[in-house]
């Protein structure tokens, strides 16, 4: 194994990861659709990781994290504005251990209260990423708190991986898998588990495309990302070893704007009966708007469901489906 | 075994269903929720059924029905305004026969078009079900089509008795269940395929209570129904072997308002993720609202998810939900 490979999660550590959270986790469904598949001309199936607990495939890394420890923290934390948050509030929940999460003075009150219902301990601190990142580390230095990454870390990347070795699983048959991206740890998961088998595609919004420019510039790059519904996917650049996955492991890379992810959101709802959030549908909208044409059978990853409800019903009403799409 | 329960629909009927009906549906997802069983006080899992083909457990009874016969017939036939016909539809597609479905004259424009969608041929016949019976009648003499009863026939019962034992698989823990009654199909299953080991709860419309009105009569009963949101439990009476299943084999009842149906709706959507329409969104109406107390382990049937988006944009904007309910 050469220098390079050491680098990357391994289908070992992923494998592994698996072992640790399986009793902690749903197996989410993996949905097929023929009218969809219809429409595409290839297998399509929807993997609804909206349904995973806490809402998103973020409570795999969350528990990878923990789980992965050989002695037992007195405590985690992590910095989040949205479901990484939420994940490592109710992962620390089932394990019995506090959390602390510290937020942007602007997140939301439903964000806030949702970790807060899981038992967790919220601290905000300035508006951006390093803000929270730089109190997080402040905490962490003062409480000895286990503080969990959000993307740029082996343990959680080797969790979200669990959802690529999870598709293998439930369909042999798969070629290709289309995810989205927003710091890189899904996406680095999904590679390390399901490359060379699969090729896999990973979406970026049009306005927020930090992974496209860092694969571009052969280095991570930052983005000031514009406005995107997708709040999910709005890092203002990669991780370090998510940008490494993705640029050793065959990575494809596809755009999509907000009127194709609206437009996937309520495809889901009326065809799917699925709920869910502006950055789960990106892997949809990219596929529907013909950003991807994928090679055989596809795994489009629904990678979370926590839409505010004011949103969804202003996304239901601006048009609807009369007739199939 | 006695004369009443050859009358009954049976255990092994149900079983050999499932053998039949088991490769053409989804196995829906039956989901443990925490937060709810904290607040309940007992185990409470949602059975995800709006997850299932066609959108909801009708999907069940459509292909038990057709696939029971013994000679291939030159079509079918249902009459319906919602759900029921939509699954026939589907299940026909699905095995290559043609199907018409009688409808209501003032059929909402997007029911219709999905039966056409699943290339059913779509007649309209006044506007209320005896209508639509009359008129599906005439159509059996006249072309020979094989008549897919929505609820009042041991087949259709049998097929939806599979999600019963669907929830025994799932989880042999289980002691309670609650599922919505409409014409009665799908408590009648269930009540087939779970008694006496559960103890089951059925849930009507305070508006559209013709069960309740029946077991209180003594026989099938009329009730013209209210306005309620639940447009998929408004029989005017049971059918005659579902008031059968009900009166003989311990069903309880309760009721509940359209505001706890929108209540559970929208818990629903933000804490499970999940499409559930007005009908579908019974049972668990019933538990949140305190009508049903389970004694145990307790799946809540999640029946349906075929909503009109401009209705759930309605519903999701009329309260939100800023704190954990």
């Amino acid at each position: 194994m050469n220098r390079v490979n050491e680098t990357l999660v391994s289908k070992d550590e992923i494998a592994a990861a698996f072992e640790r959270i399986r009793p902690r986790i749903h197996r989410t469904p993996l949905l097929s659709c023929r009218t969809l598949s219809e429409r595409i001309g290839v297998e399509i199936w929807l993997k609804a990781e909206s349904l995973q607990k806490a809402g998103s495939f973020k409570a795999r890394g969350a528990f990878n994290a923990i789980t992965s420890l050989e002695a037992r923290p007195p405590g985690v934390l992590t910095y989040s504005s949205g479901n990484h948050g939420q994940a490592v509030a109710y992962a620390a929940r089932e394990l019995n251990l506090p959390a602390t999460i510290v937020m942007p003075l602007d997140a939301p009150a439903v964000k806030r209260a949702a970790c807060e219902a899981y038992g967790a301990k919220v601290i905000t601190a300035g508006t951006t990423s390093d803000d929270r990142k730089h109190r997080a580390l402040e905490i962490q230095a003062a409480e000895g708190l286990y503080l969990i990454e959000p993307f740029d870390a082996r343990t959680t990347i080797a969790g979200q991986g669990t959802l690529g070795l999870e598709l293998l699983e439930q369909n042999p048959n798969l070629k290709s898998v289309i995810a989205p991206i927003g710091g890189g740890g899904l996406i680095s998961g999904i590679l390390a588990a399901c490359r060379p088998e699969l090729e896999v595609f990973g979406v970026e919004p049009v306005e927020a495309c930090a992974m496209a420019r860092s694969i571009a510039a052969g280095r991570p790059s930052d983005m000031q990302p514009g406005p995107t519904i997708a709040d999910g996917l709005k890092p203002v650049r990669p991780g370090c070893l998510n940008y490494l996955h993705a640029s050793q492991l065959g990575l494809q890379l596809a755009q999509v704007d907000d009127s194709s992810i609206r437009d996937a959101m309520r495809w889901l709802f009326q065809r799917a009966r699925l709920v869910v959030e502006p950055s789960g549908a990106a892997a949809l909208a990219a596929l529907l708007s013909r950003q991807i044409t994928p090679l055989g059978p596809c795994a489009v990853v629904l990678s979370g469901g926590n839409v505010d409800p004011r949103l969804m019903a202003e996304v239901l009403s601006t048009a609807s489906l009369s007739q199939r799409t």
